[in-house]
C-alpha cells in the first residue's frame, strides 16, 4: 500500500507546560510520565541499544507547484543525532548535552524549544518510556534557515534515533507525527519537510486530520540530482509566508493545479525532465517570492541555460534548487547558478550536488548494550 | 515516452469564412483548399478504405480537483461516426448526410457547426485532401448535455474516420488538436474530453501553448468501473462555468492541488481506493456547482454510503460520477443513488456502469476500395 492512514494522538499528549526560567540551561529536562495512546506496547520498552547514531537527510520542500504538500529529500546533506541511555538523567527524561555545527548558538538546549528534542520527548511519549533517561547530542550538518529542511532533519534523526534505541517499534507515520510536533512548534504545522525526512523519496501530503501520507516512488533505475544554490542571505520563513497571495485567480489555481498532478506523474514516470519543467511552472508562490531574493530570478534563468531540467526556491529560500539526471552536469549548473547569483543579486553562494535520498533518516551507528537483556 | 508535445498549427488553417444563408443546408460542402503546415505528406494521401465506421467513448472530465485539466474515457458509451468516400461530394469537402439518436434535432448537419464535421474538416486540413470528397453519418449514442462528453465523442469518432480512411498518417496529437478545434466553437477551449475520448484512460492536459498531453495508465491488471447516473435535468455547461468563484483562497487552493496530486498518483498507482477519495475531495467546484443540480448532494452521500469510493460531478453536470472496483458493487450503487436523485432532487435518473476505456477512439469497421491502389 502507497498510502498510510493514521490517526493523530490524543490532545492529552501535548507536552506539559514547564518553567521557562531557564530555557537554555545545558541539561534541562522534562516529565515524560504521560500515558501514551499511541505506544505500541503496554510494556514499557526496554534500550536494545546503550547508544545509537541517526542521520536524517536535507529536504527540498513546496517544489514549484507542490507547494505545502509536497517535498523530497536529497542525500549527503543533514544532520546528525547521538542518543544514549544515561544513568544521570531522570528516567523518562531528555537531556541535550552538546549541539554542533555553524551558527547554532542560536539553538537552545532546552529539549522543548529545540527541534531534536522536542521530537525526541515525543518519541519517547509514543513509546512509553518512563524507567530509562537519555542524553542527546546534535550535530548540524544543515546550515539553519537555508530552505534545506534544517529543523525537519534535527527532528527526524532525533525521532528516528529514540525509536531505534529502543527497538524500532514505532512506524514511519508515527514518527512523522512525533516530527510534526516538533515542526508545528519551530516553523508551523507542515509535513512537507519532516515526512521526506523520515521516509526518504518524495512524500505527498494528502491530509492532517488523519495525517495521510502519499509515498511517491521515484524508479531505482533512473537518476536524479539536484543541484543546491545557498547565498549568504537570510530568508526568514514568515516574510516568506507574508508574501503569499491571500486569494489566487481560478485561472491560475487551475495552472498551478495541473504542473502539481504533471510533477507527480514526473515523479511516478521516473521522467526527469518532465519533473523539472513541473518544478518551474509556478505561477503562485515563486512570483511572489523569487523577488525577495536577490538574484534569483537570474539563477533560474542561469541554471535553465546551463541545461538544467527546471529550477524553483527549494522550501522558503533562501536556496535555489535545480534537477538534472547527471552529476557532472549538475556541477556545471551549480557554478553557474553561483555566478549568477554573485552577478544578479551580489550574493555569495555554494553550490552542491545531490541525489536523491530514497531512504530518508536511518540508524547509521549503535553501541550494544553491556547487559544481557 | 508519456509525454507527447506538439506545435498548435499556424492560423492559416482556421476554417475560411462561409455564408451562413443557409447554417442547417443538409448537404452544406466547405473548402478545404487551403494548404496544411501539419500535413504529415506533401502527397495528398489516397484513400485506404471506400468506408469506415468509427467509436469514439464517453469521458468523464474535471474528476474533483482535476477541474479543467483531466480527464479519463469509458468505454461502452458513446458516439459512431460512418465515413465514405462519395464522388457526389465535392473533392476536398465534407458533407453530413445522416444524424441520429434522441434528440438529434438540435445538431446542424453543417459541418461548420457540427461538432463531427468541424473535426473531420481540421484533419482533412491537417492531411491535405483536396481530391476527395466525403459524406459523414453520425450516430448519437451519448445525450448532449449530460457532461459525458458528447460533443468530444462526435469530434473524435469524426476525426479517427477520417484519419483512418487516409491510411492513419496522423498521429494522436494531432487528432487531438482537431477535436480540440471542435470543442472550442461548440463548448470552449478544453481537451480534457477530446484528449481521453481520442487516446482512451487518463489523460492529463499539462499545456495548451504547445499542447502537452500526459497519459496516465491505470494499471491493466487493475479493475476500475465507473457508476454514471443522468438525472433528467439540463445543467448548461455556460451557466455550469457561471457558478464557478473568480478567486480562491490559498488554503483552498493547496488543498485542492494536492487531491490532484493524489488523484494523479491514485490513477499511475492503481489505487481505486485512493482515485474515489481524491475524486471527493474538491473544495472549489464541486461546492459551487452541486447545488445547481437538484438532489447532488445526496446522490453524492448515498453513493459513498452504497460502498462507492467517491464520487462527483462528471464534466459540468448533471451526471454524477462515482468510482468502484466491482461491477456489481457499481450495480447496486447506481440503483441507490438513482433513488437519491428522485428523493432527493425529485429527478428521474439512469445508472450505467462502465469500465475505464484504455484505447479511445477506434475504426470498429471498414470497407475495402473496389479498385487496387
Amino acid at each position: 500500500m502507497a498510502m498510510i492512514s493514521y490517526q493523530p494522538p490524543l490532545k492529552s499528549l501535548a507536552i506539559p507546560p514547564v518553567s521557562l526560567s531557564n530555557p537554555k540551561s545545558v541539561l534541562f529536562r522534562c516529565s515524560l510520565s504521560l500515558p501514551s495512546r499511541t505506544a505500541v506496547t503496554s510494556v514499557e520498552p526496554q534500550p536494545v541499544f546503550s547508544s545509537v547514531k541517526a542521520f536524517a537527510p536535507a529536504t527540498v520542500a513546496n517544489l514549484g507547484p507542490g507547494f505545502d504538500f509536497l517535498g523530497c529529500a536529497v542525500d549527503g546533506l543533514g544532520d546528525y543525532v547521538s542518543l544514549s541511555v544515561d544513568s544521570n538523567v531522570h528516567p523518562g527524561e531528555v537531556a541535550i548535552t552538546n549541539i554542533t555545527g555553524n551558527n547554532t548558538n542560536k539553538l537552545s538546549k532546552n529539549p522543548l524549544y529545540n527541534c531534536a528534542g522536542i521530537a525526541a520527548i515525543e518519541v519517547m511519549k509514543m513509546l512509553g518510556i518512563r524507567s530509562v533517561g537519555l542524553s542527546l547530542s546534535l550535530e548540524k550538518g544543515l546550515p539553519l534557515g537555508s530552505g534545506l529542511g534544517s529543523s525537519a532533519a534535527s527532528a527526524a534523526a532525533a525521532a528516528i534515533a529514540v525509536n531505534g534505541l529502543f527497538g524500532g517499534k514505532l512506524g514511519v507515520e508515527e514518527l512523522v507525527l512525533a516530527g510534526l510536533k516538533s515542526e508545528e512548534k519551530v516553523s508551523g504545522y507542515h509535513a512537507d519537510n519532516v515526512a521526506p525526512a523520515i521516509m526518504g523519496g518524495f512524500i505527498l501530503i494528502r491530509n492532517y486530520e488523519p495525517l495521510e501520507l502519499i509515498r511517491l516512488k521515484f524508479p531505482v533505475e533512473k537518476e536524479l540530482f539536484f543541484v543546491l544554490v545557498s547565498p549568504e542571505f537570510e530568508a526568514p520563513t514568515k516574510k516568506m509566508r507574508a508574501a503569499l497571495p491571500a486569494e489566487v485567480g481560478m485561472p491560475h489555481h487551475v495552472w498551478n493545479s495541473s504542473q502539481a498532478g504533471a510533477l507527480v506523474a514526473a515523479v511516478l514516470q521516473g521522467d526527469a525532465i518532465g519533473l523539472g519543467k513541473a518544478l518551474s511552472s509556478d505561477k503562485i508562490v515563486e512570483p511572489r517570492r523569487s523577488p525577495l531574493i536577490p538574484g534569483m530570478d537570474g539563477v533560474k534563468k542561469a541554471a535553465i541555460a546551463a541545461g538544467a531540467f527546471g529550477c524553483t526556491i527549494s522550501g522558503a529560500g533562501p536556496t535555489a534548487v535545480a534537477v538534472i539526471d547527471d552529476e557532472e552536469k549538475g556541477k556545471e549548473i551549480g557554478e553557474r547558478m553561483v555566478m549568477a547569483f554573485m552577478k544578479e543579486g551580489n550574493l555569495k553562494a555554494e553550490a552542491s550536488v545531490k541525489r536523491l535520498d530514497r531512504v530518508g533518516a536511518r540508524l547509521i551507528g549503535s553501541t550494544p548494550l553491556d547487559r544481557v537483556l
